[in-house]
Order: C-alpha cells, then sequence, then structure tokens
C-alpha cells in the first residue's frame, strides 16, 4: 500500500516536474530569442570600448565606464541602482615603452614590449644589460647568482599549445608574470623580461599583473611580444653577449577612490535571497577591455534587461555587479562580499562571466556538492543552445570572496581557443567579439538565473 | 554453462575493447596534440587565401590554387597525388557593379551591391526603375502582376537571429537568392534586388548563386548588403515613387577544364576500402574564400599531413579531395562520384568540412542506422576537445553525390555563429580564421579517420 501512495506520489510529482519544465524552456527560448534579436549587451560594449576604452582602476576611463554603467542601468528601470566605495591602487603605466636587442657588431632590432602592471619604472635612460634566457624557475635556480648577477633574466616560457583549453596553459604560465621578476631579483637580475601570455605569434606585448616580494630588491618588468621573444631569443643564440634595453616610466599614484556599480530586481517571492551575475568594469590599459571583461559586465547588465523585456518578475532577487579593480587589486569584489556580510545578505548564488564574449560552452560550479547537483539537472533544458559543459570548477576573480559565505559560485565556460589573442594586449578591441556570441552568454547566463529564481536552490 | 562461457567470452571482449579504447586515445590525443603544436593547415590558408585569393570556377585564381595544392600534397610525400578533370561553368562578374537609390526630391544615395553568381549583365545603362519591396513569396504573390510589371522587386527577408543555429536560418532565407529573380519576372518585374544572407549588420553584398526558370524572362539580379537593405527599405517608406538603378556587367563564358586534387595514402590491410575527406577548392571571388572554404581544404591536407608525421600507417585508404566548383555548379563532387563508380571503388565514408574554419562542435551523419550508431559509439573518445555534437544529419555538397554508392557522409560540424559575417563576402578573409580553431577542425577528422581505418564499418 505505501508503495502505491509512494509510486502515485511520484507520478504526480513527475507531472508536475514535466510541466514546469515544459514551461521553463518556453520562458528559456524566449530569453534566447528577446537576446538574439534585439539584445542590448553589443551597442552597449561598443560604448564601453570605443568611445570609453581601456579602464585601468584609477584612471579617467573608469570613472568615465561607472558613469556610464549607472546610467544605463537606470535606463533599464530595476528596482534599484547604487554603487559601492571602493578604494583602488592606482598604477600608471606613463610614456609608452621601448626596447631594443643592440648586438655586439652594434647592429640593433627594435621589439615590443609594455610594462607588467605594478612594476617599478626603469631609470630614464633604461635598464641596459647582458640576457640570461630560462625556460622556467628551474633553469633560473640552475643557474643561480653566479650566472645572473647583474643580468636581465629573459623568461621565455610558451603557453602549452597542446591543452584544449587555453585557460589550463594560461594557468601554468601566468607564474613567470606574476613572480619572474622577484625570483630573478633573488639572484641579483637587474630586471625581468616576460614573454607574452598567448598562444598566437604577433607583435603584441600582453600586460597583466605582477607582484614583487619584499625580500628581493625590486626590478622593473615588462611583457614582450611573442614576436619579440621569438627575435630575443635567436639573437642570443647567434650572440649570447648582445645587450638588451628597456626603458617604462611607469608608477605607483596613491590610492584612487572608485566604485562598484549595482542593479537590482527585487524578488516578488523570496526578495532576500539574492542571485548576483557580474563582470568586472576596469581592464588593462593597453586594449580597450573587449574580451577582458567588458563583455561580461554588458552580459551581466543584459540579464536585468532581459527580465524586463520579457516581463518576468523573479521570485528572487537578481543583482548585476559591475566590479572594479579585478586587474591589479580585486578590491571590488572584496568590498562587495564585505557589504554583503555587513548586511548580513543572503547571496545565494554569484555568476561570473570573465572568460570573453566568445560562444558559451556551458558553465563550472563551484559549491556544495548537493545543491551543485541540484542544478545541473536542468543542464537538459540548454541542450538547443550549445551549453554542453556542466562541470565542477572555478567561479570567478571577483566572486570568488563570496566562497566563505556559503555562496554557490558558477563561472560562465566559454569558448577559449581565441581568448588568449586578445588578453590584455592592444588587440582586444570591439570588433574582436561577435555579437550573437555575446548575447548567447548572456541568454544563458540570465536563463540559469531564472531556473534559480523560480526553484531556489533548497 | 553456456551461460559461463558467454560470461568470460563478453570479459574478454570488454578488456580487448577498453584496452583498445585506452591506445586510440593516446593515439587522438597525439593528432591533437600534433596539429595544435606543428599543423600546417594555417600557413597553407594563408597562402591559399593572401597569395591566390578568391577562386572562382573558370578563374586564373582557381588554376593556381589547383597547382598550389598538387603541389603541397607532393610535399606531404602521400603515396599518390592526382588529378580530376572537371569541366565547369566560368561566369565572371566583370567591373565593380554599382547602385543607388533615387528620392524623387533628387537627393541620391549610394548602396553596396554585387551581382549575384549566375545572374546576366545589366543595360550598359544600369536596371532603373521603381521598387517593390517583399518579405516573402507570399507577400509576392499577393501583389501579383500589376504592382509588379516594370518595377524591381526588392526581397527583403532578413535571417531569422532567433536559430541558434545560423545554418538553419540561412536555408530559409537562401530560397530568395537562388528563385527570388524568376519569381518575381513572373509577374513582369525588370530586376531583383536581394537582401544578403547575414545575420550582420554591414555594408558587404553576400553573393551566392542564383538560377533562372527557363519560363520566364531572365532579369538582372544582385545582393545589396545589410546596411543598404536598411536604407532602401526605409527610404520606400518615406518616398514610395524612388526609383532604384543598379549597373552590373557580369557574363558567362565557355566552360571551362578545371581539376579536383587528390591525395592518397594507400591502406596497408584494406587498401580497397577508401575514406575520403574533402572541402571546396573553388570559392566566391568577392572574398578570399578562407572560411568558405579555404578552411575546409587546407584541414583535409592536414589529414595527410597528420598521418605522415606522425607515422601512423592507416589499414584502410584514405583521400583528401580539393574539389572543384561547389559554389556555382557542384561539377567536382559529381565527378569524383562518377570517377568512383567508373572504377567500382568502395568508398566507405565520405568526410566533408565546409561550414567554416571556425570551433569544431561534432559529426553530423547521413547513411544507415547501423553504420552511424557504431561510428557514434566513439564519441566519449572525444569529449577532451569539445566535440559533443554527435547527430544525424547533412554530409556536404561535394561528398552528397556518393551517396547512391552506399558511403556514408559525415559532415564536420563547427561553432556557427559568425560563419554568415563573412559567407560569400568581401570580409572572408585569412584575418577571420584562428590558428588553433581551424588545426581543431583538422585534429577533429582526422582522429575519426584514424578509428575508421583501424576497425573498418562493418
Amino acid at each position: 500500500m505505501q508503495r502505491t501512495v509512494l509510486f502515485i506520489l511520484s507520478l504526480l510529482f513527475f507531472t508536475s516536474f514535466t510541466h514546469a519544465q515544459n514551461n521553463d524552456s518556453v520562458v528559456i527560448r524566449n530569453i534566447y530569442t528577446e537576446a538574439l534579436s534585439n539584445g542590448k549587451a553589443y551597442g552597449w560594449l561598443d560604448f564601453l570600448t570605443n568611445n570609453i576604452g581601456g579602464r585601468l582602476s584609477g584612471s579617467e576611463e573608469a570613472t568615465k565606464a561607472v558613469l556610464f554603467v549607472e546610467e544605463e542601468l537606470n535606463k533599464i528601470n530595476p528596482d534599484r541602482v547604487f554603487k559601492q566605495e571602493v578604494i583602488v591602487p592606482h598604477w600608471v603605466r606613463g610614456e609608452k615603452e621601448s626596447a631594443e636587442i643592440k648586438m655586439t657588431n652594434k647592429k640593433t632590432v627594435a621589439v615590443s614590449i609594455c610594462a607588467l602592471g605594478g612594476s617599478i619604472s626603469t631609470p630614464k635612460e633604461g635598464i641596459k644589460a647582458k640576457v640570461v634566457e630560462v625556460k622556467n624557475f628551474e633553469e633560473l635556480d640552475m643557474l643561480g647568482t653566479e650566472k645572473i648577477k647583474g643580468k636581465i633574466v629573459f623568461f621565455n616560457h610558451p603557453m602549452d599549445p597542446a591543452n584544449y583549453s587555453t585557460f589550463k596553459s594560461y594557468g601554468e604560465a601566468a607564474r613567470y608574470r606574476w613572480s619572474g621578476a622577484s625570483k630573478a631579483a633573488k639572484y641579483g637580475a637587474v630586471g625581468a623580461v616576460i614573454r607574452s601570455m598567448t598562444l598566437s605569434l604577433d607583435d603584441f606585448p600582453h600586460t597583466g599583473s605582477m607582484g614583487y616580494n619584499d625580500s628581493f630588491p625590486k626590478v622593473p618588468t615588462c611583457a614582450i611580444s611573442t614576436i619579440g621573444a621569438a627575435k630575443l631569443s635567436a639573437s642570443i643564440k647567434e650572440d649570447p653577449a648582445l645587450i638588451f634595453i628597456y626603458k617604462q616610466s611607469c608608477r605607483k599614484l596613491p590610492d584612487a577612490t572608485s566604485y562598484n556599480v549595482i542593479g537590482e530586481i527585487k524578488g516578488s517571492e523570496y526578495p532576500e535571497e539574492i542571485i548576483v551575475v557580474g563582470g568586472h568594469l576596469d581592464s588593462w590599459d593597453t586594449g580597450n577591455g573587449a574580451h577582458d571583461d567588458g563583455a561580461g559586465v554588458v552580459q551581466s547588465m543584459e540579464i536585468l534587461n532581459l527580465f524586463r523585456k520579457l516581463n518576468i518578475q523573479p521570485k528572487r532577487t537578481i543583482r548585476c555587479v559591475a566590479y572594479m579593480n579585478e586587474e591589479n587589486g580585486g578590491k571590488g569584489g572584496e568590498k562587495y562580499a564585505e557589504m554583503a556580510k555587513l548586511n548580513k545578505e543572503n547571496n545565494i548564488v554569484a555568476i561570473e562571466s570573465d572568460g570573453g564574449g566568445s560562444t558559451p560552452e556551458g558553465f563550472s560550479f563551484n559549491g556544495d556538492s548537493l545543491t551543485v547537483g541540484r542544478i545541473m539537472q536542468w543542464e537538459k533544458l540548454f541542450n538547443p543552445f550549445g551549453m554542453h559543459q556542466w562541470i565542477r570548477g572555478y567561479g570567478g576573480a571577483d566572486i570568488d570572496h563570496l566562497k566563505s559565505q556559503g555562496t554557490i559560485l558558477i563561472g560562465l565556460m566559454v569558448d577559449s581557443q581565441r581568448y588568449f589573442d586578445y588578453h590584455h594586449a592592444a588587440s582586444d578591441t570591439f570588433d574582436k567579439v561577435n555579437r550573437r556570441e555575446l548575447e548567447l552568454g548572456a541568454a544563458s547566463m540570465a536563463s540559469l538565473i531564472y531556473l534559480i529564481s523560480e526553484y531556489g536552490l533548497k
């Protein structure tokens, strides 16, 4: 008898579940159709990149970007638009950097470099020294002080082309950019030149954050383009006594005041349960911050726009956050989490789009297995839209600060093949982003948010 | 007893199957690594697009392309390189086309057009007439002779942005390009202007094949850019009596002699079982034929290169075919199938890459269920490489002619989001193709071919 009851109950549940899923698939179809047909993300990205440009924390462009996002969010007419003050580091590049290889026969070869974010300046006359090329830290340690003292260390570590995920190769290579300078200085190097983190052979130096280890002298450090790296490496083989000269006038100014910009649609049934979706508004100054991460910001704004346009009243609160200062400090993400804690908010889920505006492939989940398992059951609703990767993994740098509050972190996964061609370089411009691919990312996040808002996570 | 034997047998089978799969995954990993690290497809595409350019059947560029592919295939050192003579139509564009909207107030607006492939020329002074705008054939039929006679019909049918697969939207829209001219001429129209088949709003007219229905007068027909279409449509709303003028001097020359180019590695155990992989070497003349279909050709050449570089001796014969004349006649594919029949060949499988050089997503299979089902069991070996779409569907235009010979047809499926931004337009250039995405397509086909070559299809 009990089994019969259970059976009937399960049938009832199954029927209502199927019904819900049918309705859901209609709503999701509408979300994708609206985004692909009338989405606003691409137009916003156009303005953010072409009218404002690169938006390094503390810059005038970052200030303009804050105002722009605030204005545009207000036009969507959510229930609330507000800012959170964020104190950010203010590093400036100064004049355009220059570098050349000077062979012992006096022949010179110019190469493209740019200062790494956080680096100190060279003296006005530049750093001028012989070069030691290494592929990794093991080679550096083998050479030691005797071979390195007084020289420039050239970290020529290529990203591994064999990995399908370019993020994996980036993760392996980025340590040279972050800590190459201090590791070299430990052995008495006077400077460090880092091969750009890209899988493309081109002449753009790709910048990015570096950090100094206070135990060792600070030496100026720069990224060299992959074409420059190939030239330098070939020149060293030909003429090991060559001299490398590079000049940069970057410096750190006093911290500046900036903002996270937040738009919010209040949930009708569970307003205290908050679903956060965001990208970072700051970008490096070398390019226009289109893929990194203008894309993530405008996609997140699009979520609010889609809910309003389609008259979807969420049961739970949805917040779009444009975080400030992901690139060189992470102060915006930190601040958001700090305020959430202070206000005793319940941020049940945080989604981040910071992998570029290419075709979305899925989501990566970071949180307790039970909840993540529940979310993953929705995968089949996304089958028609190419979202085939539902895996456990990283959420995102800005939302990572919410982890300790029990928030489920979700990263939008996108096709990563061409991302590092543009990453942190002058090539990260609007024309590299495709409207449909960008909108598909927004629609995918909006659809997942819709489901979470309807059903919650318990 | 019998059950025990079966059980043991099945265990043995399972063990050997698992072992085979493990070996296979190593070989497949090696194929991807080689393609991503040292692949030659991108360099070949550079030459084909930047040094040779658009390669319309019968053109000097098509001849150069034949020679180039033959030379490069020979360098790979397969067992055989040969050509198949193909008689192709020879249509030429003539001088650059021009068009303008002339408002009744004498104001003129220039718009971008190009002749559709196969269209007749306009008179020297152009076609000059009032315009009737329709969205589809139903609207055309409603208007009838009374409203259409003596006018130009403007087919303003946008591709549907809501479909995830842009090929689906293309399929729906392409009928206006193919038969718009004759359908309009049936009602006495003097010309037909077709909205370009693209989801992008840009100023490139996208050409493509059209055909005349001999029951009606032939009228000149052209594609108008989507920006041009928007201008024309807005102008008609403002001023329905406006005049449209367009000039084109395209014409059909006598048929020309051209070639399919074929490279072959003989199978060591079953040389009579042939696995064909190809793309089409001809392209439209408007752009450089990078995505369509230089990509497919160089990927197919890459298959032979990968087998040679990795010293994989296939058990079955592998043929790379660069088909001529897919765009405006399909004579190359026809010829290949004709020769296969004549020579009593057993082409067990034919794979085509003609969806552009973007990130591959899977394969679509056309053939008997039993065999396709067997092939589909290999899907999991491709999980690490994003190949998640294994579906029943279309193979490709060139290989379709082999269907009647029982050949299993397989199409490489790639990310279609940006394909029609470039398709048949001046924007289809080398810089739109990413090296990694291109190589992933080659590696995916090479891996599938490896499996078919090892295990066959019976």
